[in-house]
């Protein structure tokens, strides 16, 4: 059965990958999995028959023979779960490609969604500018340590995991930023991610919605 | 084998039972799971011993058997995939009771990390007084989002499970604002969450460190 997820139907992101569906296609991609897409707007998001899927009136959702997900996380990790790709199958190896994913989530992206919220929700703030650096002196510090770990490997724990995914669609959203470029080799490290087909493909495909073009 | 855990030696919340390490003493405790507790100062977590297993030097890590984790969410979903209790046996409920995990930690926890952050690392600022409404908002839209779904349900899907544990333990850091009584059956959630022997048995080993008293 071939599983649906939700996707912006006008991505605030204008089509950069960094909504969250992108986590979602890209792990479908991975794991060789086709899938069919459902658009939303952000009016029928917060609707009551969007919300008996997603509590929080978000996208993504996914739904596959009665099973009803929300929160890209546990999608993207269902998905690991169930085809082959994404997770070592050695139990310690893929215990630990599940704390990177963790990793990504809760200690990687709520100081880059700070900045998020500055840029955005408080753009208009007498203090955004001022608090700006305050922000990416955080996040400047957990990307120092990122990057004191991954070293000169490709990946942060041996082959690419559900938790390097998850890990590069985290650090994607600094980009316009340029702070990426301060830890050549998480710069290198996101490029790599990028170079996949599995990536392309996805990427593509959520331009796609945003361009109204099919994907090249 | 008994696992080990780390923890603060000295909480910096004096044994409210909010640091990283009650999430996994918690579920150690529902799992009926022994273990043991090696305390660390905040200059030790810092300190390439410590960084070896958790590359963002902080608290919780868990090592057993040639395993070391580290991020609370991550260990405990391996102590709930391990053990019974935390985790529904049938599919769905399971993947249903992991995403309720991430929605703990991706969307519940980073708006409630920035009032943290407001409160703590921007006390001195000038315009942390003005911003604090602003964070308040945030975390009451996800709240009634939350309270809705949660309506008169004793738990967020069915049995008390692995996202309960962590939903609560994520609340439990509002509880100095008061806004957790705004919505009684959120404030009804977590006091029955905390009436568990489980729940009671991890905060009074948490709390032990800090009063340098055996648990009572």
């Amino acid at each position: 059965m071939i599983p649906t997820i939700t996707a912006f139907d006008s991505s605030p992101d204008r089509g950069q990958g960094l909504a969250r569906d992108m986590r979602v296609r890209w792990a479908l991609e991975e794991a060789g999995q086709p899938y069919e897409v459902r658009l939303l707007s952000f009016k029928a998001m917060k609707e009551p028959a969007h919300r008996a899927l997603h509590p929080f009136g978000q996208i993504p959702t996914y739904e596959e023979d009665g099973l009803v997900l929300f929160e890209s996380g546990a999608i993207v990790f269902h998905i690991a779960q169930h085809h082959a790709g994404l997770l070592p199958d050695e139990p310690h190896a893929r215990a630990r490609a599940i704390a990177w994913m963790f990793a990504a989530l809760n200690t990687m992206e709520p100081p880059i969604l700070e900045l998020q919220t500055a840029k955005f929700a408080e753009s208009d703030k007498p203090w955004t500018a001022e608090r700006l650096p305050l922000i990416k002196e955080r996040i400047r510090y957990r990307l120092g340590e990122l990057a004191v770990r991954l070293g000169d490997a490709d990946w942060l724990d041996g082959a690419f995991s559900v938790g390097d995914l998850m890990m590069v669609h985290t650090l994607q959203r600094l980009k316009p930023s340029g702070m990426l470029g301060e830890y050549p080799n998480l710069a290198a490290y996101v490029a790599r991610a990028e170079a996949r087909p599995a990536f392309k493909r996805a990427f593509a495909a959520q331009l796609a919605v945003f361009t109204g073009q099919p994907p090249g």
